[in-house]
């Protein structure tokens, strides 16, 4: 799609954007219940969509992994049809009254919850984010532009028919959802160029994208997030608790940005963990990757410690693979959280209510958390319900994003003739 | 300033930041406190700067009212003293908690505000914006880095000077406040690609600096606002009330950008209005480009009325010009409002509740008033205290920007060891 075509999408979504933003909540609710049913009763076509993307990845050569992640059955579309009743139960953000008062000069002011008006999101292989993405912009009132992968355009677009047919079928317009076709990369800048057409871009996937957009968008965007997340594990740690928090943290499910990639331990705290963590991330099939007295301490136990580099500090592994630093002080720390931290999640494990003081006043993340796992850092572990993604920017919002994160405002001025003296 | 130079300004002012974070409210209030009193006392080194700054302005044959805006004296600079303890005397928005809950699962979680950490600002030459900008990003926890017009410089070296010492007086770092030179226009290339370094930018000016920066800067930018505001007469207005807010928001300070910049009058009022109105600008000094109607309307009155062009319509005058329609109905004038509105304040004047309310859902604006002139979009006629600026995108913050505006938040989450199931 050429920039035209991607311009002209997106005024389209502009217009329908102006008829969702004063859509009540039963109308939007009527269409989320109206494209899950949808998609539920014509699986069989988004199924034939989706295996054509299916054999294409496949015949390209496309791991396992990856082809897991593309792959659609009755069960993940009924999932996906789930997902969209859910935000259907959730509250409206629109409308919201986020504060209001009289001023002195009886000037009544209300700043209120509007929709953005055209979200666009631009994301990889995984052809259920359409359905989820479309149901959290429908109910926030904003039209969506959809951008996929090209390895899941078929499915994709499948998709995107049956429910535009579903907000046809309640009276809303069908532009609300766009997508474009993922013929070419052109279409991700021709959207990150649509200023004043598109009101916000959200890129969700790897690293590499992310800064693709954020550094090229003209469109403001929120970064979501690339997590190299942290747990110091105090003097006064509980050596059980410790245990039990990073285990969790790095193994629960290693592949996703909340999962921890380095453990600090204090130097006095030092020889009571290392011997109870290094054989449990061991007998975990976790690598660990270690500062100089941490490799020793591997030795004494009979355990490998892959010798720690800058780029164990500083990198994402989504795998299980650990690095791990003894640090002298609880300032050694946070100087080397503030060194290393992408911004998303921080943990400490400790017993002294000072030292979480401390840590929670001076880590500056989307997420700091005191003896709990980093893997609580995301939207339904929140309560919000929903997720579009976790923020790791400052600018709008940080850490996971509901609905309310996917509105703006405006003010609303009510007087009875007044003027500025 | 070259490129290296500017970015080892903002890895001191973030350094100064981590203190900055954590300063109490009481330690911030009096570093205000100093910095007033220093500012009065060291007047006059910085009226002998500004000298220098106002020769070298007007030998480059620099016009009056830009000269005036530059000029300091004895007055500005208590004013710029005043302003700084009317900052000390606003609630701190670091560490509000936005929102809280427990979880079902017994973990404590709080949204925090936090600073955003180093804020960069551009501006013009007006000096007084140095040391309003520097109290605002102080209060509020973040560490600034100001690049000022180089017509400005010699003035905003002495000012910033006065202040870092002031900072320095009473145990804050110094490099809280820093301030590029002001040597070449690179440095607000450099600020714009600082990502990482700077968390946000937020320049202050004309059209032309805010558009550069906006599209071209990797670090966020909250745009501050152009404004072609609009006040739409509906069928219903009073005349009188309309005349008075009409006249209000275009003359009371038609340089600003919440001044009144087009009006639209519904058809069947335009008999009973425009006669009164056309007369009353006409009183005023103000020149109407009109429409047909208003043209021939005009003729009848024998009051000259400019033919309104597309550029009429579209454009920002900040003079005592005025764009005036008969539009047939409400929906008109939201569509001329949605073509036009550069999305800052549009106004209503009726007499009809259900107006009002479509009005004010449709139109997608900072501020949307009901019988109120435009002038009241500005934060200290909000109650705010203080404005850093007026934001016209949706991202974080629309409208008058206040202190809460300055910051982020975080979540603060606390388990007593916590892991995901």
């Amino acid at each position: 799609m050429g920039e035209q075509a991607v311009r002209d999408a997106a005024v389209r979504a502009g217009e329908a954007a102006v008829e969702l933003a004063v859509a009540s909540r039963a109308a939007k609710d009527a269409a989320l219940s109206a494209m899950a049913d949808a998609l539920v009763s014509r699986r069989a076509e988004i199924i034939a969509a989706n295996e054509t993307d299916v054999r294409g990845a496949r015949a390209a050569g496309t791991g396992a992994a990856m082809l897991d992640r593309l792959s659609l059955d009755a069960d993940r579309i009924d999932g996906m049809a789930a997902g969209l009743r859910q935000v259907a139960g959730l509250p409206d953000p629109v409308g919201e009254v986020v504060r209001g008062s009289t001023l002195p000069n009886g000037l009544e002011l209300r700043q209120v919850r509007v929709p953005f008006g055209v979200v666009g999101i631009i994301y990889e292989g995984r052809p259920n984010v359409t359905a989820d993405a479309a149901g959290l912009t429908l109910k926030s009132g904003n039209a969506v532009l959809l951008r996929g992968s090209s390895s899941a355009r078929h499915s994709n677009a499948a998709i995107v028919a049956v429910l535009r047919d579903a907000l046809t079928s309640v009276g809303l317009p069908a532009d609300a959802i766009g997508l474009l076709p993922g013929e070419s990369r052109d279409e991700v800048t021709h959207l990150m160029h649509a200023r004043g057409l598109v009101d916000v871009l959200i890129p969700r996937g790897g690293a590499e994208l992310i800064r693709h957009v954020v550094e090229g968008s003209t469109v403001p965007v929120i970064e979501t997030g690339v997590g190299n997340c942290h747990i110091y594990v105090d003097a006064s740690a509980d050596v059980a608790m410790a245990r039990d928090i990073v285990l969790n943290a790095k193994t629960q499910r290693p592949s996703v940005c909340n999962a921890a990639e380095t453990l600090l331990v204090h130097a006095a705290a030092a020889d009571a963990v290392l011997p109870v963590l290094l054989p449990a991330l061991d007998a975990a099939g976790v690598t660990v990757h270690g500062d100089e007295t941490v490799a020793a301490q591997g030795k004494a136990l009979d355990i490998a410690v892959t010798p720690a580099t800058e780029e164990d500090w500083g990198g994402e592994y989504l795998s299980l693979d650990l690095a791990v630093a003894v640090v002298p002080s609880l300032g050694a720390a946070l100087a080397h959280i503030r060194r290393w931290s992408t911004g998303h999640s921080e943990a400490i494990v400790t017993g002294s209510q000072a030292a979480a003081r401390t840590f929670t006043a001076r880590v500056d993340a989307a997420a700091v958390l005191v003896n709990a796992s980093t893997r609580f850092t995301d939207g339904s572990e929140f309560g919000f319900g929903a997720e579009i993604g976790i923020s790791t920017q400052k600018l709008h919002a940080r850490g996971p994003m509901g609905l309310p994160e996917l509105t703006s405002t405006k003010y609303v001025v009510t007087g009875d003739g007044h003027v500025r003296g």
